[in-house]
């Protein structure tokens, strides 16, 4: 590849940016993925480093690792500000910048409070390691202070967490806590009996898992139940403080509260000075350009697409990937003279979500699963799309370490005297 | 154990504490044990942290599981701010205190600058998991800032990493380091060659490993150089600032700089309001005791004790163990009436060091071994001693992994944006 080849520039190493850099390998141009970030994150279990199953090192990657053999792509560590449409440049926050020919962005999305930021402190969300850091250390501080307090009304606060948001996060967050406190920390205690640790599943709609079918929504409140997990569900939140969280006319009082209630995109659509919707994604034509830049695509979370059928394209990696890959072969065709628009079609091949460590729940529309056929399919399936050997072979070890002992791995807290980590 | 049994509470859970606490099982005493951690660190393997071998979660592992069997032990999350050696109750910070009836501190020691504090932020230091997250962070971004960097002079110093202090934390970070550049990192970059990156060693005296025999200590320098490593000998470090090192007249621009040269016991002199060294190592008695409280032990890096012939006892884990066995002996002992001063005596096992993934340094006393044959020895030794089969496992597995592929597992930049981790 010479300095002169077309020069494609992706900013986002996640699901849609990296499948996007696969998908062109042996294509006729030289790539810069730029990422504020060094490594890609596994976003799907991500909830398991939250709840002590996994080490941060199992579900994250360095990027330039993944792409090391790939001689045509070059990889930078750096934060966009902003992309210069007219010039064709993207901008850095230090004042670099980085000329493209082709821009991809894939950006992704954080956890959104609809207007209401001033709950962030209290309710942390769980996208990135440091998010799941956070709330390990929440979550383990929350029984080491309550096996030092002596007054039982802050006891129970110590020990009721409430999770805000019924999706396949907050199912996910409310199983491995409540198997977290029930089971694993059993006996650990001298003062606190951790069995009488309540785990609250704030929902505002009228069922959790609200994109799977009702049956399989049903079947994961029967689910979390059994487990010991308290379901809320028709009351919006409308506080989060540090005594604890309202819903309707409750006042739950609880000091771990976890957010998994809304995302908002990344600001591409800032940077481009482009219409977004509600939430923030850029509303991209149907072959995933930019109005009046078609040199410029946005996928993934970043990018509001609707399906045949007028339903929003779900933010999950699969349609990410797919978005990648569609954005590759256009590029391709131009290259090869072919500019006709291709329209993106998304394939909806299923939603999954696990239930503590014995059940789960499967959606693929021709076929629904639940129970622990449907855990040790989720577990497979999971474990097949890790990137790299070393970490699937890590985390089977860390899933089977767990399944026969009840033990696990990751429990510390950890935090620094002069720095981030 | 009933209310009324004797109360000896610990105040730290590293090597001795632990060990101390081990040697009482089955004694007529309730123990407390206090740490401000939630975990043990495996410190002779932090080093592989913060060159990014083995993950946080591989090197650490919460108290309270350790102990969880010992219905006799209590652990607390606390932090200590002072001892009340009147009314014989250990103070915390939040204004919570516990009476006992016998105190074990065994609180360890921080890395020490001198008199020079404000060197800190330019040269972290590897005590606790946050030092190595720190330093792990600190390497693996001067390199991402190095592909970004197009004047030369400013590359350079982002591809000199210093290591201040030669002893077995400087020799093992310098080895690993200069591995994890030349070799691991090879490849990855399109704008640098990380094998031009210059790694020096540091060392006022006139050899490194000064405990060893000396012919130990010129096997290792030849062995560093041989790595890539530049050895620096006879000239104390004068200044450390953004800019780089000064030693003698020589200053080296560096980006990265590491420090191994010192440590400062933790304020358990102070607590005490007793006599300690210029390191703050309580000066106890030969039996351990603090002068005037024979109720109160101190042990470990914390406390100054000499050997027969007026050498200090070595601030490593196999004294630190020794001692703790020996407290809880004169524990036992005392409980069944005897109440004679017990003074210890310490055994040297002996002096090891690794130099990159090959080769290391061991000196017995009796036999002195070194290449890769000694390599062996040492991962065995401490694969031996790590705390929990699963650790052992994992470890194991996260080396033999790196051994045959030369891929490591935790080279991931973490910083949060709300939060410490």
């Amino acid at each position: 590849m010479n300095e002169s080849s077309h020069h494609v520039v992706v900013v986002g190493a996640g699901f849609g940016g990296l499948e996007f850099t696969r998908a062109l390998d042996g294509a006729p141009v030289r790539i810069t993925m730029i990422d504020k970030r060094n490594h890609h994150l596994f976003q799907p279990l991500l909830y398991q480093v939250a709840t002590t199953a996994l080490a941060t090192s199992e579900v994250a990657w360095p990027i330039r690792h993944l792409l090391r053999k790939r001689k045509d792509v070059t990889t930078l560590l750096a934060t966009v500000s902003g992309v210069d449409r007219v010039g064709k440049r993207v901008l850095f926050d230090d004042g670099g910048a980085v000329a493209y020919d082709t821009l991809l962005l894939a950006t992704g999305a954080r956890h959104a409070y609809f207007g209401h930021d001033e709950w962030e402190p209290f309710a942390p969300g769980l996208k990135t390691l440091e998010d799941a850091t956070t709330i390990r250390r929440r979550i383990l501080l929350a029984f080491e202070e309550a096996e030092r307090e002596t007054d039982p009304a802050k006891r129970q606060a110590l020990l009721t967490l409430a999770i805000v948001g019924g999706g396949p996060t907050g199912v996910e967050l409310a199983g491995t806590i409540v198997e977290l406190a029930h089971d694993m920390l059993r006996g650990e205690f001298r003062n606190i009996d951790t069995r009488q640790t309540r785990v609250v599943l704030i929902e505002a709609g009228d069922r959790i898992l609200p994109n799977f079918a009702q049956e399989l929504s049903d079947y994961a409140s029967k689910a979390l139940e059994r487990l010991g997990v308290t379901v809320e569900l028709g009351r919006p939140v409308t506080r989060c403080d540090a005594e604890g969280v309202v819903f309707g006319d409750t006042h739950l009082p609880a000091r771990t509260i976890l957010w998994a209630a809304g995302v908002a995109a990344s600001p591409a659509a800032e940077w481009l000075g482009v219409a977004a919707d509600r939430a923030g994604r850029v509303l991209v034509e149907p072959d995933l350009t930019v109005p009046g830049s078609p040199e410029i695509f946005v996928i993934g979370d970043a990018a509001h697409v609707l399906r045949p059928d007028g339903r929003m394209v779900p933010g999950v990696a699969p349609a990410a990937k797919q978005q990648g890959r569609h954005v590759a072969a256009t590029i391709k065709a131009r290259l090869a003279g072919d500019t006709t628009p291709r329209p993106f079609r998304y394939k909806h091949d299923g939603d999954l979500a696990t239930i503590g460590k014995r059940a789960a729940a499967i959606d693929f529309g021709w076929i629904k699963l639940t129970g622990r056929l449907a855990w040790w399919l989720w577990g497979l399936a999971h474990i097949y799309f890790l990137i790299g050997f070393r970490n699937r072979l890590a985390v089977s070890l860390s899933w089977l370490w767990i399944y026969a002992t009840g033990q696990r791995s990751a429990r510390l807290i950890t935090q620094g005297d002069d720095d981030r980590n």
